[in-house]
């Protein structure tokens, strides 16, 4: 018989089924085995009757058993409905029961259990159904991402995670044996590439795997995570940017089904000055994880929205190739988002300039001949650009309201976590 | 004036428009000097007139230099039309030119080029039409795979880069500087990693960088490249796993529009021993490359088709998770996918059972208790499964004709060449 997914037996009513998938509960009334069954479009229950031939495997099953069984599909009688569960008002009569794979869990699926516990046995954990759907709302996310940017005519490009070369001298990438005792880096961005794709395609985006090497534990800090990455040429300064990650946000907001973003028709923006008056804090380069927070709880009371934008950090504070505001010097067409609290996109307009973006390397202490594949896109002409990168799994966390980002991220890597999973050719 | 891309202006005759683009050639007659322009969207010629107040500026031009131009736009008297080029029909005449940046370029765009001062100059080279459109394949491809695994009910998820432990023990991975002295390792595969998501989600794709250090040059091996990985449960054997990935190479094909590709109704299947008889060379375990050519060679001319499956690898020369065969005792239920004489996918069904997999790790001499996180999936009971990976750069360069993958690479890195783009904060 061919496979039936649980998801689509309300329209089976009265037919003969095979459904497969794993046993979520088991309950045991004697001379009635009661189950909960579930596979990947949702779940069902069966009842195993007395004269039932399954009766035999049935008394064996425990949770997260994996079974193929056969069944009917009975409507439940009027009063036994239950409305509010999937598939409440059918249960399915097995038949047969035929056993994939036995299980041995190390608690209850669904569990409250420490966070490190929680991601010790991810292979288990993921399995309930709320971590389920943070890993679909993040892949609507990323999804919603690459719509957003196919929309407004970006190409999606492939950008590398291994390089050459310690071009800053910093401690924040991650070192690799690259051959024969030469050393490699893991990328902390794909700034440079995505700017090189400027040169050929005007629009492009990635979203790659990015590294840090974050010597603290926080909340909000991976040594591994996907950064939702776009540049575009031909901008007229950093607000086209702006622009397109607002319509990008928009779609993803949309994309992702949750319902209570404050998303108004447009997103308040502030000068980083202004934000630090509104606040009543001391001029400073940048913005404290605190201040972050009051100004968002000040945009959702104010503009009714779960974002702001953040403009003119000051030139000290950002890389040397980003461009500075003519009409606000010391100051820079650069840009942070906020969401719910959290800082999750950083863009800007960048300098195109090929001998101005020499002087600002200069300036910032970097040696332009390390920079020399880089400078290349700049000396064969390069139009005026800007671009942003976003974190998948911030993001993810703060639509969520999941307090920490690592209960976003599949497999978290950072200070103290790390799993042991090579493959292997043996 | 807002901008018009090129692209859209055979609808703008008569009319004044902005464009703003590369100057691809200046052909200066004296009086008069004419260009082509390129943008994101095509190219177009523009011509600069005696009189106009545009001439200075139009005499300083140099390919690459880009620019923003007024112009308007005319239509070619009938017997000057182009029929074979873009805008063959029309022609900007030029009323004003604002130069946006200079160019000094190494050499004519388009140049034939060995491979190595291709490669070394790809901020300049990508800008060629050819290279441009290898790109734009390649994004079709991945664009395709993920379409495709969607329509099957597939769920994406990020698979990790870094990982803890070098299980294996192997030499193909590459090492990692962690924190404190600790060292992790890049990813080989993700292989491990899908396998835990089927527990969750039944069936998951993931298009992952990963990383391998292949110590030998050749043209068909890569330190990193991208790998188009899925994995699902609930299969009666390795031929769903074809099939699944069958469906999707078909979509793939389609979307990138390139027409020569022979896929007939059904890709042609081959046991490696019926595929060595065939071609006449002794039983090995594996497929020398001259016999990957030489069996494409015998599918395109007995079966019209581009793809021939190769099933049965031996048990000794498949990894650990590999899936025997009880019809056929020492030889697995996995196949690898040779398209236009190169091997670009491998796959398979995999060993679900939690005791039997042990087993599996001890006969290849692997230490069970350096899996443990991999095993807990299995513990807590997994459904018979199976997947695939496809190289998206092999697969890129055999269907343009590339003679060397690192053509269809962006930024290839190899034996020999990684270059030196880190990202900065300063």
């Amino acid at each position: 018989m061919e496979r039936t997914l649980i998801g689509e037996l309300s329209s089976k009513i009265g037919q003969e089924v095979l459904i497969q998938g794993w046993v979520s509960v088991r309950r045991d009334q004697g001379k009635m085995v009661f189950f909960d069954f579930r596979d990947r479009s949702g779940s069902v229950q069966g009842v195993v009757l007395p004269a039932s031939e399954a009766m035999t495997t049935a008394k064996e099953l425990r949770a997260e058993y994996v079974v193929s069984v056969e069944a009917k599909v009975n409507k439940r009688p009027e009063k036994n409905v239950k409305a509010d569960v999937q598939n409440g008002d059918i249960e399915l009569e097995v038949t047969g029961i035929t056993l994939l794979s036995v299980a041995e869990v190390p608690f209850e699926l669904g569990t409250e259990v420490n966070l490190d516990t929680y991601l010790d046995h991810m292979p288990f954990t993921l399995r309930s159904e709320k971590a389920k759907q943070i890993f679909k709302v993040q892949e609507a996310i990323i999804e919603g991402f690459r719509e957003g940017m196919k929309s407004q005519d970006f190409t999606e490009f492939q950008a590398p995670a291994l390089v050459g070369g310690d071009a800053e001298g910093g401690a924040a990438a991650f070192e690799v044996e690259y051959y024969y005792e030469k050393k490699a880096f893991l990328a902390t961005s794909p700034q440079f590439y995505k700017q090189i794709m400027v040169g050929a395609y005007e629009r492009v985006f990635t979203t790659p795997k990015v590294f840090r090497g974050e010597k603290h534990a926080t909340t909000r800090h991976l040594s591994e995570y996907s950064s939702l990455d776009f540049e575009m040429g031909f901008i007229k300064d950093h607000t086209d940017v702006m622009a397109a990650l607002e319509h990008t946000m928009r779609l993803i907001v949309e994309k992702t089904g949750v319902a209570d973003v404050l998303l108004p028709e447009k997103i308040p923006v502030l000068k980083l000055r202004e934000a630090q008056k509104l606040l009543g804090v001391a001029e400073d380069p940048d913005l404290e994880p605190e201040h972050e927070r009051a100004l968002c709880e000040w945009a959702k009371k104010e503009h009714n929205s779960d974002f702001v934008f953040v403009t003119h950090y000051p030139v000290s504070k950002r890389p040397f190739y980003t461009y500075e505001d003519e009409q606000d010097p010391g100051f820079t067409k650069s840009f942070d988002l906020l969401f719910r609290g959290l800082e999750i996109t950083t863009g800007g307009q960048r300098v195109h300039n090929h001998d101005e973006l020499i002087e600002r390397m200069k300036k910032k202490g970097l040696n332009p001949e390390l920079f020399s594949y880089y400078l290349e896109a700049f000396k064969v002409g390069m139009p005026p650009h800007g671009g942003s990168a976003t974190g998948l799994e911030r993001f993810t966390a703060r639509l969520l309201n999941l307090p920490n980002v690592k209960e976003a991220t599949l497999f978290p890597r950072d200070l103290n976590r790390i799993d042991t999973l090579l493959s292997t050719d043996k």
